[in-house]
Formats: structure tokens, sequence, C-alpha cells
């Protein structure tokens, strides 16, 4: 194995365990995983139309259908026509959803903040600089 | 936001943001966003319990049911007498199911290879660092 393959490996593995510890603290939302994590798509990409809000979280439409009336439901999103082309519906989170969304990203953050407890200075600039080459590279 | 939420929210943005382009990826595999998760977690954890792989992706028991069922049509898991309790089951990965994971994992980090592609050496060390120091906070 290359050394960038074996970077991008340990990268690689590293995020999901990373996501995996922090994700644990979802379940104060109250919302289930594939709840959640559509709302997070709303908040931060939408209003969307519900087939690409399908295609972002990778399921069948039918299947986000299900979970955006769950959502509805709850007051976190709601259907709106498109300023596009009023004849088409996309879904935007309420202040409701945006708070809780907020709220449980936080949760995650003060859930990582506690892991970092033992990583000392330098270290932490690694982490850091790390984050702003990944951010850069993955085109954010 | 002190320097470690602000460390802390940006290694959660990359390893989100990291994982969301790697996984597109994982359409060649053929299978479902949630039937490869289940899959990846038996190859790596099991075998194991159906309570605790449901747990482990945070679904309900009877969701894990019928995620574990279509695995095991496919050959890719099978449902084996614990080797602890004989009366109980365990989900155990086949070899197919394991080749499966293993081909799907290996394009998920030649994809991240390319994405890592512009990152030069010094940078590349501090990515390679980063890793470390976060398998490390991360208890593997």
């Amino acid at each position: 194995m290359s050394d960038v393959s074996s970077v991008a490996d340990r990268l690689h593995s590293a995020s999901i365990h990373l996501l995996r510890r922090v994700r644990k603290e979802d379940e104060a939302s109250g919302l289930s995983p594939a709840r959640l994590s559509a709302l997070s798509v709303v908040v931060f990409a939408g209003p969307l139309s519900l087939g690409r809000l399908a295609a972002a979280e990778q399921v069948r439409p039918p299947t986000m259908t299900h979970i955006v009336s769950a959502l509805e439901d709850d007051g976190l999103v709601s259907r709106e026509p498109s300023t596009h082309d009023r004849r088409s519906v996309v879904v935007a989170a309420t202040p409701k959803g945006t708070r809780l969304l907020q709220r449980a990203r936080a949760r995650r953050i003060d859930a990582l903040v506690e892991l970092l407890g033992s990583v000392e200075g330098e270290e932490m600039a690694t982490l850091a600089n790390a984050a702003d080459i990944l951010e850069r590279v993955l085109g954010r």
C-alpha cells in the first residue's frame, strides 16, 4: 500500500470512528438517525426538493416521503412551493427544526471536545491544520 | 467558541464531508447504504447478535432483522449458533460478504487517494499525524 493509500485508509477509519463516537449524542434529540440526518441536510442545504433530498441521503424517494412526513408532523420541516417553479414543492426547515438541529450538533461538538481533552497544544494545531487541508481538498 | 470547540467543529465537518464524498463509491457494491453499513459492522465486529448489531447501527431490531434477512438471501452473512451460548444466534459474514465489503472499502480508499492528489508532502504528513492522533484519542 502506497503512502497516500495508507493516509487515505487511516483518515477514512478515523472519520468513521469519530462520527460513530459522537453520533451517540444524537439520541438526546429524540429523532431516529434517519430523520435527524435528513433534517440536517434540509437545514444546511435546503430548501430542496424531495428528490434531491432522497438522492443526498441515498434512499429511495418513497422512503424519504415517509421521513419528511414524520418531520412535518413534528413541526420540524414544512413543504412549500418552490420559488423557482411554483408548481413544484420543496422541503424547508422550520425555526423549530433548525433549533433542534443546532442543539444536536452542539451536543456532538461538546462530546468531541471532551474526547479531545487529552490532546496537547502542538497536536491540537496538527488537528486544526488537518481539518483545514481536508476542507480545502474536499471542496468546501 | 473556544479553540478546542473550533477544532472539534472543523474536524466534525471534515469527517462528514470526507465520508459523504467517498460513500458515492458504495453504489458500485449493489447494496443499499443500510445493508452495506450493517455488513461492514458484521465483517469488522462480528460475529455478533442481532440485538447488538441493531444497537451498533442505531435501528430497531425488526428493521435489522429485515436487513439481515436480505443480506442472508444474497449469501453475504449467515446466522449461526453462538459459540458462547448454543441456544442464541449470531450473525457472521460469509467469505463472499467479506470479499464484497473489502472491494467496497478499496473503492472508497481509491476515491480518497484521488481527492488527496493535490496534497503535497508536508501536508500529507500533517494528515497522517492527525489520523494517528484521532485514532489514539478515539480509543482504537
